[in-house]
């Protein structure tokens, strides 16, 4: 087992990661103060490891909270039946809530765990790459609002993160991919050397070796720990992680929540940012190329929907998050390896990325 | 115009108290960052103050956001119209929330910021005495849920607290006693010598009174930022400031939110906690009586409705925030002046409580 520490104050935490960690009732049992406990999960993960993960937690009052699987349900309206839960069990503000499942689970149970009684402990258990690798680390949580992703939510630090990565046996090779999108993320924005390793390993990522998966695993949350304990509440370098988010956040609205999965809608959106930062000027056209070549490597689309014009990008980009006084704002690369997050690019140079042909760009890297 | 200082680290805020500030448009610009403000206030007060507050904005972008009045809108679906106008009018990271209204609306503007993107600033401009004596100073938001009151919220602290004296000119008397529940509460728990100056001003107080008005106001936001720089999280010493709210807050959901204004509730139920007190021998028979005369003096109601059981109660009283691993823990008064929350206390002590008469109390008082 290996042990991160997301250094946050009085807030830091830990981040265990290994094989077979659900079973270690002890490694639970650190972090609940109260005799409640309330696991969230859905309705695909429960039937492989809720029990699993009651075995862990005996002598605890465990209430069961499963929710309908998937992002169109990362509302308010399924958020609520985790309160009901906690109130129908008549938990108190000592109980702790745990999230199993993946970044739709953890950014809601952490969100409802954020609001219940002004704030009760949270255990993040995440169950997919996706989520293992990012979601789960670094507080943030919430909900999807129909005019915008994540716009009502909170930062809410868990008590811990327990990664198995032998739950990512079950995981649907679609899905594995969706989370090597920010895996790769990590190495384009602050780790280059990772690309190279990324490069040599993708294949057994991708056949789920389990020595591959815990070093991906393992190297993107120290990034991600070393970046949160940096920024916290980002104000700076923190947006950098959102690199490919927010031209990804624009085609999810688009084509309506779950659609496209969350790490296939960054995918495209990190290949947009790549030509963008080489149409700056920034980056060469052989660095756009590697880190594109690196997400098709993973099975990810990098076209953006065929459907979608520089005036639909435009329309939900201008309810980012990172908009500031009106001002959009953009996570590029300066070099591979090296993010930034900036409004300083004229406003053609968007457009023309927004309008690229992305088709006739992947065919010229696969001849 | 006094001011007044919350001191809690990084966090630390002032309280202004004063005639007629509304009209001061700099102090409102001192606690705004970006261009953007939107103002929450409800159907009852905008014809009254809206326009006023809205002239201290010249030069920002404003948007309005009006509720309907009441507690019963204190719920999810009401603070959703916040978010609605929020994203409507694409407010970004660094707009702030302006609360203009009473305790519902600054709980749930205040909530919106909290969650809002993760957290925007947030001014409160409470216009009742009961929210510029309590609400509005220390940072607790929520909304209520079916199942119990302030059950899903967040600990957020405003930029500032701005309570113009004027307000309460327009404010319904019950409402006035409603908020003097909450005045004589410091005193009870932390002052008393602030009871004796209640005893002899609270006709003044009644009559409206400007300069009785602002020292009960400034007297009251003292004691509170005390016990919440002390205490932010409600760890210790800050649950004192529940004093009735147990009892209370059993009334006004058996009731059903908005029948009993919040202040009567917690006047009946301070009768509640003087009595029982005074039943564990911690307070004399003649304490009691003064701290029921005062809130008679105030207009306030001092017997629980006649059709409520102590089963009633007990169900309800399960429920409270302050159950901690199902044990049931009260505000009760060591002395007057001097709260404690406690759960050592017999049962029988407290049902005895919950089922004495209190119209019989009442009656011999006024004879």
């Amino acid at each position: 087992m290996q042990t991160l520490q997301v250094d946050l104050g009085e807030r830091t935490y830990p981040i265990y990661i290994g094989s077979g960690l659900m079973a270690r009732a002890d490694l639970l049992a650190a972090h609940i103060v109260g005799r409640q406990v309330a696991i969230v999960t859905n309705e695909t993960v429960a039937p492989l490891y809720l029990q699993a993960l009651k075995q862990s937690l005996a002598g605890y009052s465990v209430t069961e909270v499963i929710l309908p699987d998937g992002e169109a349900f990362k509302n308010w309206e399924t958020l609520q039946l985790i309160f009901d839960g906690l109130l129908g069990a008549r938990h108190d503000r000592r109980t702790t809530v745990i999230a199993l499942g993946g970044g739709v689970i953890g950014d809601m149970a952490g969100f409802a765990a954020a609001c219940y009684q002004r704030g009760v402990n949270f255990i993040q258990v995440p169950t997919t790459l996706l989520s293992q690798v990012d979601s789960s680390v670094g507080g943030k949580t919430g909900i999807n609002h129909p005019l915008g992703k994540n716009m009502v939510g909170a930062f809410y630090q868990p008590q811990a993160v327990l990664i198995d990565t032998q739950s990512l046996t079950t995981l649907p090779a679609r899905e594995l991919s969706a989370g090597l999108a920010e895996v790769i993320k990590y190495g384009l924005i602050c780790d280059e050397p990772f690309l190279t390793w990324l490069e040599e390993n993708m294949q057994a990522l991708l056949s789920l070796d389990q020595q591959a998966l815990t070093t991906a695993i393992e190297r993107s949350c120290a990034a991600k720990a070393r970046i949160v304990a940096a920024d916290e509440r980002e104000n700076g370098v923190r947006a950098t992680l959102n690199l490919g988010h927010t031209f990804g956040h624009a085609i999810e609205t688009e084509q309506g929540y779950g659609v496209w999965l969350h790490g296939e809608a960054v995918a495209a959106g990190t290949a947009m940012a790549l030509e963008m930062s080489h149409r700056l000027g920034w980056i060469t056209e052989a660095e756009r190329n590697r880190g594109i070549r690196l997400l098709i490597a993973a099975n990810l689309p990098v076209v953006p929907p065929k459907d979608m014009t520089p005036e639909h990008f435009l329309q939900h980009m201008a309810v980012d998050k990172k908009v500031l006084d009106g001002q959009l704002r953009l996570v590029l690369l300066r070099d591979l390896g090296d993010a930034l997050v900036t409004s300083e690019f004229a406003h053609e140079i968007l457009h023309a990325t927004l309008g690229a042909d992305y088709v006739a760009l992947v065919n010229q890297l696969e001849n």
